[in-house]
């Protein structure tokens, strides 16, 4: 008999031999029909394969992502196996599971292409394969074995890949006449298959290279369950339309242009205006909260980065060093701003009595992401961080941590992130030795950090061995309104750079300490943070961010004056209006500004004109009755004003 | 007879040969004695040469320029007369009139060095050769004579010089015993050279290359009068106390770090709060003005610099060009903003009825200056620009300079520059093939500028041929409460850029057009513009701009809850405040708070505690009574209305 341990702990004896199936058959039937994968001993493993050992086992059914990826792994099985049946002489290269969904890359010989259209084809053949419940059979074999397989079915990609690996270590799956090279896991048979959708074809070099031959890439995705697929389907329509790519375009937001070059945005006014709304929403929390603002240049010379750290791990893959008619003089833009604050750190003396010092900047930092990386606003190889450091004693890390859990959370409630998940990232307690900073320095900031969350009232998830090398961080990811995960907020303690930079504090002993240095940023990117708010509001921007507030909508040529009027003292209020000055039916004017997305649509005539008013209309809302214009002006400073007031 | 023309337009008659100090001499012997130099058909050239044919003249006095860079350049001949004299072996480099005063390169041979020590005796051997009211004598020699001399002499710095130079434009000026490689002009005689103070001395590389010995550069100046030299060195003490380096180190507002490099300011908390107070000072008045803010990265890709024409011209001399690991790719830190905001106006459409349209951003530019050159804020190697393109049709040239000029006027009275001058550069009538954009538009340009300054009342000088190929430009200076000019806001017609980017627009005959591009700035610098606004207020802000506004100074300990309070209330009213909780006595803190220069001090005791109120004392003022809270909140926020209100 062996002994089996449950994730809940409990433990259960069972005939050695059993597979994960075996066990999960004898828990409930109904569990049977719907683990997909199991995890033993740490590994992810076929659920058919046998145990002969006590062990830990978890099995995953398809709400964990190990469930997922054995599903979709598979289903790039089928989608070969269908290939080979439709396209007789297609050769394989590799058909990983994604993220979402599946890809295989295929060769399917000199001439020929595989095209959008060919895809209804072999989804048919897949899901005729799939219900003809056909298991999925593993085989180790030797290299020779392997070799002569491939070389015998002239797949070329496949032999080149098995020529790479160690003889001992190869597997074969095959389901039906299809056989794969392949280290699984898999599920145990081709039945649990039910919906299936081919997304997209690209082209995609073999081995990402691009001297060698380019692939055909074939995109898909499975499900179960049908109505899994029509509700991925509903969500994938949903995110297109709140694509902040198209959203920006339409809006006017945003545009990148080949000449500057990709993954530059250029910021067009409208975007400008969100952008500097967010930064002016921020600072002045900053100032309640005592952070400084400072400024500081995008470029530093190399040796601050060699002093920093930095330099040897953005070096290499990342924009490169700028030279200048000085010999040996050489600059770098910045990859992170806080070697920068370190300097202005260093440039006043400071008492224990000046701690904390909160230093605060929106600082543009660099980085080269390659071109096939880059995607809109989330990635960019320049980005505005809402970067802040803290410089503070060991004793008031807590505090800091509360300070800034607060900012945190007020900011997510204030944006209408309701939704997050927070976790805490420590040091693994069996290899100690590895991290920077004294022992008796990272209990406390651990202890500080998971106090801090406690008494914040945050529910966290601990993660043992996750922590950088320099300290302990808690991390924060918001839902959107669509389910979506985005990492934003981290505040992360670092013992590494007060060393590198030999900070220091005069203490009240009058002696030099090290100031403890925290990391942290809230949106993280307000680039990214941007394209986040675009998707989760899908373009309508609550008042207090909206570019334009209000248009004016005179119903003929006659109250241009008075309108005109209207325009300027709003303007001068500082709320931002346009003026539909065209030669049509005001029907037609409100529908447009509707389609526009402005929230409020001022109409004027006669009346209007005479009593000094606007009717009112609200975007999605309807009628709001007619104002003064000072009236209008105070319902709307107090509609921003609850929008984001700090509490 | 010669006829000669005087610059109010009248000629007279002269025997030809007659010199211009004869011709003073004959106007009046006063102005004999006070003249120093003559222009003479368009070339300076010493009083005493005769001229032979038909002239305009104008004679030079100490102040104009010309004049005093004879007598200045006359002086550095009588420092290395007295250099020969008390330093034998001495050779000479180069001896040039500068800004102000003068130098001479010396070197002084083998292990011998001048120090600032020996400046005091050569300033007294100066004074002694003055008096002895010797000529300058001008004598036009040979290649050869010239050469053989130097050699003679073993000067062979000069004998290097002379080398390059042509035959037959070659003189030499003796004053003395000393004569001198020299094109002139000189002062008759040394005796106008009546105070004399050396100044300096420096290292300085023959001819500037590092490579080539260091020689010694001694700096001096002279006046005509001692009374002269007394305001000068008044004058420089006063430079000296307002200098922006100084009190940006003493009031924290900025620093510069050797890790970061040289020349890129760090701003400070203080600096960063008076760059941002000007930042959306102008960033108000631009949204009243029809501007649209954009925001664009700091870097480009080179060909967007080669469609522009800036690759060429910022190229070589400085930062270079950014690799990244893809072959061919390079960026460069920009040099300029308008490549950028030309993309963002090729991003979208436009029509003949939405121009003008304005673009602002305050962005940061990058030039390499030498590291020599470097000087506090006002040389830096990255600044921000307040930098806007307006991209108009023809006929709308006019009304958007008048709207500048406006602008740039209220900006200057706002920040209490009340002197400036104007200056209007136009094409060189007689080289009209070297400007680029047509005869018709260059007319309409230059009409519109010179109508527009007349409108607005703007006292200008026109200068001919000083406009760039590109179009023409009208440039304000403002001179500082100690008589110095800062050459601020510039606006400048470009017809270039249009074409290189392939600009239009559609008329309204519904062909594309060309858009006329207009570049201005008012601060140019936002660094250089604080370094000036630093300067002319002795580091005494207006309340507005004053990064603290208040200090709350608690008469003991038993105070500091209600100061406290005090203090949350006045910072979350925006209105910047400290507090002074040391353990002394409350004329001491008044004392301190006075010398840190915080506009107002707020002195709370039993009574202010009681009655919710504080003692308010300004800077420099004194008592102002005892106010409420709230009272205080609209007494500051009514000052600084007042100070900079847009009228």
């Amino acid at each position: 008999m062996i002994k089996i341990t449950f994730p809940d702990g409990s433990i259960r004896e069972y005939e050695a031999g059993i597979t994960s199936l075996g066990i999960a058959e004898q828990i409930s039937p109904r569990l049977a029909k719907e683990v997909l994968a199991a995890t033993v001993n740490g590994e992810v493993t076929d659920l058919n394969r046998a145990i002969n050992v006590d062990a830990t086992l978890t099995l995953h059914k398809w709400e964990d992502a190990a469930g997922k990826h054995a599903f979709w792994h598979s289903s790039a099985h089928l989608l070969a196996a269908a290939m080979e049946i439709l396209f007789p002489g297609t050769k394989f290269g590799i058909g990983p599971a994604i993220e979402s969904g599946f890809y295989y890359d295929v060769d399917p010989g000199e001439g020929k292409t595989i095209t959008e259209a060919d895809l209804v084809e072999i989804e048919k053949k897949m899901k005729e394969l799939a219900s003809q419940n056909v298991p999925f059979i593993r085989r180790d074999v030797s290299k020779k074995e392997a070799l002569e397989l491939f070389n015998a079915k002239g797949d070329h990609y496949k032999v080149e890949l098995i020529q790479e690996l160690e003889d001992g270590t190869i597997s074969l799956y095959t389901q039906g006449e299809f056989t794969d090279l392949c280290r699984g896991p898999h599920l145990p048979t081709t039945e649990p298959i039910k919906a299936i959708k081919l997304t997209s074809v690209a082209g995609a070099y073999w081995r990402g290279d691009e001297k060698r031959k380019m692939l055909t890439r074939i995109y898909g995705i499975t499900f179960p369950k049908q109505k899994l697929m029509e509700e991925y389907l509903v969500f994938l329509e949903e995110a297109k339309r709140r694509d902040h790519r198209r959203i920006g375009k339409e809006q006017e937001l945003f545009t990148f242009s080949p000449k500057v070059g990709m993954g530059l945005p250029l910021w067009l006014p409208k975007g400008a205006a969100i952008r500097q709304t967010l930064i002016d929403f921020l600072t002045s929390l900053l100032k309640k909260k005592g952070y400084k603002i400072v400024t500081t240049p995008h470029i530093g010379n190399v040796n601050l980065y060699k002093t920093s750290g930095h330099f040897e791990k953005y070096g290499k893959d990342s924009f490169q060093p700028i030279s200048t008619p000085q010999e040996g003089e050489q600059f770098m833009l910045k990859p992170m701003n806080c070697p920068h604050h370190c300097e202005i750190y260093n440039a006043t003396p400071h008492s224990y009595k000046d701690l904390p010092v909160r230093m605060a900047e929106f600082g543009t930092v660099y980085r080269y992401e390659q071109s096939g990386e880059l995607h809109g606003l989330t990635r960019v190889r320049s980005f505005t961080q809402d970067d802040a450091h803290i410089y503070c004693r060991p004793d008031q890390l807590q505090e800091e941590f509360k300070s800034i859990i607060d900012m945190v959370l007020f900011i997510f409630k204030s944006l209408g992130f309701d939704e997050f998940s927070a976790q805490i990232s420590l040091r693994d307690p069996n290899d100690k030795q590895k991290y920077i900073g004294t022992e008796e320095n990272w209990e406390k900031a651990e202890k500080a950090i998971i106090e801090a969350a406690g008494e914040k009232g945050l529910i966290t998830t601990v993660e043992l061995g996750e922590a950088a090398f320099y300290g302990p961080k808690l991390d924060f990811m918001v839902r959107d309104a669509i389910g979506r995960k985005w990492q934003l907020g981290t505040i992360q303690v670092d013992y590494n750079l007060p060393e590198r930079f030999d900070l220091t504090y005069n203490g009240n002993d009058n002696q030099k300490h090290r100031p403890i240095m925290i990391h942290r940023a809230i949106f993280g990117s307000l680039e990214r943070f941007i394209a986040v708010m675009i998707e989760n509001n899908a373009g309508k921007f609550p008042l207090w961010l909206s570019p334009e507030k209000a248009i004016i909508l005179p119903i003929s040529e006659k109250f241009m004056d008075y309108s005109n009027n209207v325009l300027e003292i709003l303007n001068n209020s500082d709320i931002c209006t346009l003026i539909d000055d065209r030669n049509e039916k005001i029907g037609k004017k409100i529908r447009d500004s509707e389609l526009k997305r402005i929230p409020y649509l001022l109409i004027v005539g006669e009346k209007e004109a005479e009593s000094g008013t606007v009717s009112v209309r609200k975007q999605g809302e309807g009628d709001k009755g007619s104002m003064k214009i000072e009236e209008f002006i105070e319902f709307i400073r107090l509609e921003i004003k609850n929008e984001i007031e700090y509490k």
